[in-house]
């Protein structure tokens, strides 16, 4: 086992009814005025977002509304959020919504506590200090309710970068799996991928075998399936979505790569070029395409986690039945498995394979130059 | 799934010579002046309390030592740790040892914080505050090193009681698993023992079927037994130290029991009967003798865990079979699992018996009447 150093400090209150809890929470951590952070789709027509107001209201907690974030949140939107969260003088955030609406109260947590440009943050600078957050999670996927993660894509220069810091763990995150009722089947297919593909990335990527962590990722893929399967056929089976929404934050939340050593995350990489280029592509969506292929194309090179994946998920003895079984169980949850199906024709390869090479360049991940990032994506067609 | 709260904010270092960290840990944290608990024996014996000493005279914390922590931590002792904190106006505690050098140090945490009696908070007074806890672990298996929870016996009164309190999660615990190689195997396998029981009694005890929490039990649990095996022939083999001293953490961290719902600690209760009045008895060597016959018995009623248990662990049908393989690898370890072979015989039956009853109450557990449990520790024998 390699050395780690795990912290999570993130409290998760998780159940029914539970985002009742937020104007306590809130008044007792002395924050009384805040900044309601959400896209503004769902939160909105469910009544979710007005059941929080009059929450708030009642307890004298002040707040101010930052709508419309979108579903890969930009660097635009958050900066006038920051310039909300300090004319208001937010003593916290407090995202309403899935992953994006995470990353961007996470980035204007950052923002409000700095005179630095926010874009500094994702390309190297430090992170001092941030707000606190206290969010109410509505999508499983992210796992941005229980890390210090933040992506942001700033449409200028068309890069999709991220963050990771020690300040920006949500103090509280709420997770009432009855308000992921109202996900679509095709974002919870999504989010369901989402959260496989952040295990997988340490699960292949590592340098050495890790019994207990291969367990707990298998532990995690297994759960994200079973519910996954439930929920396509009842997608309001509570218990299903409960699990599902548990297992998905346990995927990303430091657990499964402790003790494993140096990993990377390339699928993530490959997939942000796409949703960089095309911001209509939703991650887990981009993810589904780009991880078939990838593993194909990896596997030839590393092939024992792949073999113990297909022995242990699926009772086959190849790499390549396994990936094909993931593959094939992608589209029985109707995840897209190739570009066009998410809109992407072939003229799009050269620019993708650019910008991917780029931004691989960037995370540090050797061995992905242009013709190889090229040849990825024509097996994704 | 049933509602929880997760919360913990412990900062896990896990690896080789991490304990050269803590000087630099505790400057960071503006704690020049700290009260160093230990036990006595090994960490004198292997040179690690002098080395940690000098490390702190080097950095400029002052320091004062309460060594001579027992097995069972008791009252008095813990009582003279907490006037030694006060006189010398210690800002930390720092444990350095196994789970009874963590439990005390909890306790003189809370009591250098209160003018309060210190059994008073092992008897439902609520914690408001305690001084931070910065500790290196040297035995896997009690899991304090990452909860909140400490137990103490009290020899006036004969109990052991306990606490739990958010304000005594360590702030940072230092696991080097290189520093567990000195440990005996027989208190390997008592960790062993011990690790397995805090996860099997949420698994045996809860109400609902809970699939995912099921499964990290069933992790942890395979690979306690696996290292474990392996430290039997091998007892420095540092992979399987360390797979051990992680698994230990993370069966009492509060991950296994998130979202199971109701569940009770009959185990620990019965066994802390018997090192409440045996002081010599190690816990998990307790843990060894009381679970497989309260295995027996408890799983005439509730068949169906038991059943699960057999079945994923060791490939056997019946719950019988189970419970005689877990003994069976209980003996495997040379774990004893029958009072006779921890040095009690039959006439301590009744006071036991008596002792348990009472502890049960106190917990809110149901069912365990004098009776019952006089019938238990009979088949014990």
């Amino acid at each position: 086992m390699f050395d780690f150093t795990f912290y999570n400090p993130t409290e998760i209150r998780f159940g029914r009814d539970r985002e009742n809890e937020l104007a306590a929470l809130l008044k007792a951590a002395r924050c009384e005025r805040v900044l309601l952070v959400y896209g503004g789709g769902s939160v909105v027509r469910s009544g979710l977002l007005e059941r929080i107001q009059r929450q708030l209201k009642e307890a004298g907690v002040a707040f101010q509304e930052h709508g419309g974030v979108r579903s890969n949140p930009v660097l635009d939107h958050a900066e006038a959020g920051v310039q909300k969260a300090r004319s208001f003088q937010a003593q916290a955030i407090v995202p309403i919504g899935g992953g994006s609406v995470y990353d961007e109260a996470k980035a204007i947590a950052v923002g409000a506590k700095s005179s630095a440009p926010l874009w500094a943050f994702y390309t190297g600078r430090t992170i001092e200090a941030a707000l606190p957050i206290y969010g109410v999670l509505t999508l499983a996927a992210s796992g941005s309710e229980m890390n210090g993660n933040s992506v942001l894509t700033n449409e200028k220069t068309r890069q999709k970068y991220s963050f990771s810091s020690r300040h920006t763990y949500p103090r509280v995150s709420i997770l009432n799996p009855a308000l992921t009722a109202t996900v679509p089947l095709d974002y919870t297919a999504y989010g369901a991928v989402d959260a496989i593909a952040h295990v997988l990335e340490g699960y292949l990527t590592k340098s050495a075998h890790a019994p207990l962590p291969d367990e707990m990722v298998e532990m995690i893929v297994r759960s994200v399936m079973r519910t996954s399967d439930r929920l396509m056929e009842q997608p309001d089976d509570y218990d299903a979505r409960a699990e599902l929404m548990w297992a998905a934050t346990l995927a990303l939340n430091g657990l499964t790569p402790a003790g494993i050593g140096p990993y990377s995350f390339p699928n993530h990489a490959i997939e942000h070029a796409i949703s960089g280029l095309f911001p209509d592509v939703a991650h887990g969506a981009g993810l589904a395409v780009v991880l078939p292929a990838w593993m194909r194309w990896h596997s030839q090179k590393n092939p024992d986690p792949y073999r113990q994946l297909a022995q242990r998920l699926f009772g086959i003895d190849s790499p390549q039945g396994g990936i094909a079984a993931l593959e094939a169980w992608f589209r029985t949850i109707k995840a897209p498995t190739r570009l066009g199906e998410i809109g992407i024709d072939a003229a799009a390869i050269a620019p993708l394979a650019q910008h991917a090479a780029s931004l691989c360049e960037s995370w540090g991940l050797e061995g992905y130059d242009e013709a190889t990032l090229r040849a990825l994506f024509e097996a994704m067609v």
